[in-house]
């Protein structure tokens, strides 16, 4: 009998598999701005066009991307109402088969890590969280614990993360560096069958030279890697990071949500989805 | 005639403002549990329990305290209930003449960052942010070009922080020293008449020798100070970093909202917030 995806209670087991499904490791950020939308939508109130180009969006790549990831601020910015919407959406792409990202960046400790834990799954599922390093496994640990996957940042590709992220330590390591060696450490304690851990690391794409290094040092971590199509990256920059296709979760946003328009928004969508798998199952060894 | 809070539009300037009106720099953090609560409260729902709670918290320690700081975590634990709960007592708490921390602890660059910017005034009013800075100052500035305060982490409190933030560099600072001096020369764009920037920073009472550094290298930062009381620091830890009461702004949040039980609990609770902000007054120079 075929193990169903929900049945999988490992975070990373699942992701694996759903990565196997899906045939690449694509995941499709949704990160909804009304003014960026099919004009056809741009006639609803915020909330009603947030539920019509999500749903949209995610019923053209279900089948094709393994995961969607929803940027949070994007509904907390709309309220309260925002919150519920962006939980019901989540239960409508587990419902499709997609594996949920909820890219938060939070970063608390203890008690109220735990509190944000329990908020990412109160209103509709979630699978794995973005959170934050820098007050350590304290704010780590507590979402591990709860049974969710963790996406910690590493390497962001943001300009003015170097002045932070590429500074040299005494022992020679850079701050990424070390973000990475507690990473790796912490995430031996999560490590499911699939070997990889529920405790995986953000690396941008546009940094391949240094995702290279950064895959050494955490050789168990699923790396979600955005930075592909509008920031400038090729699936050939995150090549050395995929493997055999479960080394890397390779997220785009605007290239595939907000594509040139050519028969209808949907349709392009899907299209822009399925070019990009493509890509990146040639890129997989 | 004289200035009325709500007129003063830089926060720094604000908070300086409240701080004199209530004559101690004191913040009290609202982290509310349902279990530790008053016995009375415990029989409500948890969202009727919050309300009822944080409403007699506010109402208890205005005019004592300058600020309060809602805990994010503890109110989306509820879900978009709780997020619109938190809107209402943001305001409730504004209307008493407090000012306004959301303790969000929010990290993301651009235009989410500025959509978390918006998230923390859509439902309900907001003067100060904190907010995460492995991202660099594209995660920092857009809650600043908002019109926010942003209390910026630099050195926390927690024990796993240290393999992180006390980590030296090459150049002889720690990482936290070197997050100090990026706030340092961004928060100089954003100074007010009162000489305070709106850039903060949050650094743990408990590393008083450590503050006293950071003091130097951010001589225009109010800190945003936890760690007095339950957490074992004391009023003269922080005594370095207040100055004439504009310095630092001390907040705690179990030793006040959870005091010993002696006559009632709103009782009990202005009672330790008189207490507490008696002992700041003391450590002011």
């Amino acid at each position: 009998m075929m193990q169903t995806m929900t049945s999988i209670n490992h975070p990373a087991d699942r992701l694996c598999k759903a990565i196997d499904t899906a045939g690449a490791p694509l995941c499709v950020g949704l990160d909804p701005v009304q003014e960026k939308m099919p004009q056809e939508l741009q006639q609803f109130e915020a909330l009603e066009s947030f539920q019509f180009f999500c749903t949209g969006v995610i019923d053209a790549v279900a089948g094709v991307a393994a995961a969607v990831k929803f940027q949070s601020a994007c509904f907390e910015r709309l309220g309260a109402q925002g919150v519920a919407l962006l939980g019901d959406l989540r239960q409508h792409a587990s419902d499709e088969g997609l594996q949920i990202i909820l890219d938060a960046k939070r970063g608390d400790i203890g008690i109220s890590a735990a509190h944000y834990a329990d908020a990412a799954t109160v209103d509709g599922p979630c699978d794995w969280i973005t959170v934050n390093p820098y007050l350590g496994i304290d704010g780590i640990e507590p979402f591990l614990d709860a049974g969710l996957g963790v996406f910690s940042l590493a390497r962001t590709s943001n300009p003015s993360g170097n002045p932070i992220q590429a500074q040299q330590l005494q022992d020679g390591r850079t701050v990424a560096e070390s973000i990475a060696d507690v990473l790796a450490t912490c995430g031996q304690k999560y490590q499911g069958q699939s070997g990889w851990s529920s405790l995986g690391a953000v690396v941008g794409a546009t940094k391949a030279e240094e995702a290279s290094a950064l895959r050494n040092r955490m050789p168990h971590q699923i790396f979600l890697m955005p930075g592909i199509g509008a920031q400038g990256a090729s699936p050939q920059d995150v090549a050395c990071c995929l493997g055999e296709g479960h080394g890397a979760l390779v997220t785009a946003s605007r290239s595939v949500i907000y594509p040139v328009p050519k028969i209808d928004w949907q349709s392009d969508i899907a299209e822009a989805a399925k070019t990009l798998a493509s890509e990146l199952q040639s890129a997989m060894t």
